[in-house]
């Protein structure tokens, strides 16, 4: 690429292809499209990644992210306070706040127990959650990370952390997800489904 | 989203699926991956933007985006001067270059004739080719557009504009695709590869 374009080109391409997703041919693409850009939609990309990152930082609180001191669900009386819900990423929230059926809070861990990837509990805000517990007023704490190994292994963490203190600790319901077919559920779903299986 | 997470997230997420292929989801993944920069590596992301969008412009010989007055293949003496490959876009170019089998020079139109999406001729660089051509040395002009039903259209638009110029002109060869498999070539690429059959 380097022998036909220019190199302004090709170092915009080279961040494009940093992001998550992004391989380098999706990236030289992008990079053509802001050429197509006008000045002021080019200007209007740049400082909305400045101002972003400049000004979003984690609640103090509930440590998801937000440009205030509290985000809008900490700071929103209407909300059951004593009820939290324990994700792995902001983006989490954005799933549960979807559903319209969550009146509670939540707490961000901004990721997961892996000791592979050297991630240990203390990477992890999870004395953040204590200390928030140890203030009082909570009566449950929802344990709601993904259903996979480091998911299950940094609840099952958690929630021994949290049987001294008292606290009724809850894990989300694993089973076949709504609209979906048994033909191509997998097993470990299916056995789970099997296993917490409702009387009708 | 714009419940749960800050303003300036959601504005950053509303620029990345601006771009062609990203969307919502990705865009709000890709937002949250800016979060995770440091300082320098944002400010650096913004940089390359707009100094891409400032510096890159189009060479005026060719029309493809280079950030000197002419692009390296123009400048680049060694190159056959006399042979133009016409193509759609710059990344037409990068394809080519990869073959390294090309030593002539291009002509990016910059889109091809589309009269449904108000693409008429006199949007496109075909002035610059002609008159490119007019100032002489020319001895033959490739046309390199896609092989759909504007590639084509465009392609005989400029090889009737070009007929009383005495130019030769020549189009790529279309046929069945190196590595491909005769059962899932599409009818026409097998009759295109029919009709042009070459004794061996």
């Amino acid at each position: 690429m380097a022998d036909s374009n220019a190199l302004p080109l090709v170092l915009l391409a080279e961040q494009f292809a940093k992001l998550p997703g992004i391989g380098m041919k999706s990236a030289q693409r992008l990079a053509y499209h802001v050429m197509s850009m006008t000045d002021s939609e080019a200007q209007a990309f740049a400082d909305a990644i400045i101002h972003a990152h400049k000004t979003v930082h984690t609640c103090k609180m509930c440590q998801n992210l937000t440009d205030k001191e509290l985000c809008p669900i900490c700071a929103n009386e209407s909300r059951e306070h004593s009820l939290i819900c324990v994700v792995e990423t902001p983006k989490d929230i954005t799933a549960f706040e979807r559903t319209k059926e969550y009146n509670g809070v939540y707490h961000v861990l901004h990721g997961l127990i892996s000791p592979i990837d050297g991630i240990t509990p203390d990477k992890l805000k999870i004395k953040e959650l204590l200390a928030r517990i140890q203030q009082g007023g909570i009566n449950e704490v929802i344990m709601a990370t993904n259903p996979t190994v480091e998911g299950e292994a940094t609840a099952m963490y958690i929630s021994k952390l949290l049987k001294p203190l008292d606290i009724k600790v809850t894990r989300l319901a694993f089973g076949l997800p709504i609209g979906g077919s048994l033909e191509y559920a997998d097993e470990i779903t299916l056995f789970k489904a099997l296993e917490n299986r409702n009387e009708i």
